[in-house]
């Protein structure tokens, strides 16, 4: 069986329902699930103090699961950046272990993708965060099929490609290089200091949630100003999800801010990944190399197998067939 | 009479009623006060299309009149920053304009300081905004008499020093160097861009509203990261005002935000400075060379004249004694 562990680095799990439902179902799809022993942990608003979600995070790193899923996102990673051992998430990575997660997660991504040389073994998914997708009741709809079925796939390394829908306007685009982002508050949040990386001609993913366009036009010409949007190859946004529009939009909105950066940027902004503060999400590896290719309004994005034996053709998550 | 000109760099004017009451107000005070012709413009959520704010911008650095204050903040001086003639600014400046404001007047402050070489060229004046706080109706309380007062004396140039109180433990503490900071929002969303001013030993001044303190801590935690809180003398904090709890916070709060910080950095973080998004603001001088002394719990943050004539011992704003 799949060993899959259960942590909270970061926000508290203010009900403990939706991580043993999570747990239930997860178990139910066949993997051996471990929750950590502090990942119902309450300090203030976080899943323990800084020392003890630290040290949940190095206990797992060194219990080397191959799975680790975050129970959920909120706010945490970043109180632990300057004290994270990244060789000993790394040394994880090298045996195997697939750190899962999205939102908050972002953090721990990107300051991993920033260690130097670490190649293959600063891969980590972008991906369900337990209690947020599989601890969704049935009353609230309960677990997306294609997320569950993606995470499955990516999960067993049979999973080699996503696909969506974009807009017009993109048929023939390919673009080879490192896939990475996620949250773009945490990806901004790190701007400015050594747990940025500094990745050239890569595909930008970008999500967020309960920010109005304003806020996220701003952290898209904050990339755009740091010469970071203009360093890749393509841009593919997510899901910008729970923002409320204010009277004196007018007019302003996601279509709006979306418009405004191509004006200012040659790299190709792509829209349409299922990918977010949403049910529906696709798994995807931070920090391996990717092919995005477009054909007509179909996007795929594909990479190469690391721990998978052969290839296997057949298994491309295509959402555009869903959505 | 002194020329005061308003105008919108930001976001749009959503009523008139406070731009012309506070027209009235300065008038009263003795202004000549002149409304930009694209003070009340609209185009979506802002004052007008970026070429017109950017016009507008240009216009009043042209025409120099003795005073440039924004009607209100919002978003927008992201958007000009890459089009924004930074010498025509400083050239005013030279001349004698005194550009005042704060919130989005944050991102012209600090853009400005990051040009290199302009020195006295590059000061601007974090102080009140003309329909936030000359344009505040007398049902919502009226004009606040000391960021009136405060605001008066700083712009005749009597002014030499604002005092206020901050906590126990700083007594003794001297501190000397270039002021700066601002909107904490706008300081971060210029991180890792070329507008990010790289000031060493300076006194960083910063305020917030409407983000809870976590968001606080996570801005602060970047600067820290990014090697910007242990390069300064002091760091004093404002107001952080109207956030609202969450149910999980349990204890998370300002208070522990800025006990955090102190773990982290030796730099004194002070508190109690009355600047933000509150009727009682202080008018400080940005870019300027300051002295910061505390007294027992006393707080001066003192500069040096630049366009009046001898020294006015007398002018201090001892906010301390209306707190």
């Amino acid at each position: 069986m799949t060993l899959l562990t259960l942590f909270s680095p970061a926000g508290v799990l203010v009900r403990s329902a939706p991580l043993t439902l999570a747990a239930k179902r997860l178990k139910a799809l066949g993997f051996d699930v471990q929750i950590d022993a502090a990942a119902r942990a309450r300090h203030q608003r976080f899943a323990g103090d800084d020392d003890m979600r630290l040290d949940a995070l190095h206990r797992i790193a060194a219990a080397a699961p191959s799975i680790a899923m975050a129970t959920r996102g909120g706010y945490g990673f970043t109180r632990l950046l300057d004290r994270i051992d990244w060789k000993a998430i790394a040394h994880s990575i090298a045996h195997g272990t697939r750190w899962v997660g999205h939102s908050d997660m972002t953090t721990l991504q990107l300051g991993l993708l920033a260690q130097p040389k670490l190649g293959a073994d600063a891969i980590t998914w972008a991906g369900p965060l337990a209690a947020d997708d599989f601890g969704r009741s049935e009353d609230a709809g309960g677990v997306d099929e294609i997320t569950r079925d993606c995470f499955l796939e990516a999960m067993s390394g049979a999973l080699e490609a996503v696909g969506f829908r974009t807009e017009p306007g993109f048929d023939g685009l390919e673009a080879r290089g490192t896939l990475w982002g996620g949250n773009l508050c945490m990806v901004n949040s790190m701007l400015g200091t050594r747990y940025f990386p500094r990745i050239k001609g890569g595909v930008l993913f970008l999500e967020d949630v309960n920010e109005h366009p304003y806020r996220v036009e701003r952290n898209l010409l904050q990339l755009h100003q740091a010469g970071v949007l203009d360093a890749q190859k393509a841009i593919v946004l997510g899901e910008f999800s729970a923002w409320r529009k204010a009277p004196h939009d007018r007019g302003f909105s996601m279509k709006t801010v979306v418009a405004h950066l191509r004006t200012l940027t040659k790299t190709p902004i792509l829209t349409g990944l299922p990918f977010g503060h949403v049910p529906t999400k696709v798994t995807m590896p931070v920090g391996a190399r990717v092919t995005l290719l477009v054909d007509g309004r179909n996007v795929l994005i594909g990479w190469e197998h690391r721990h998978a034996g052969g290839p296997a053709h057949d298994h491309v998550h295509a959402h555009a067939a869903h959505a």
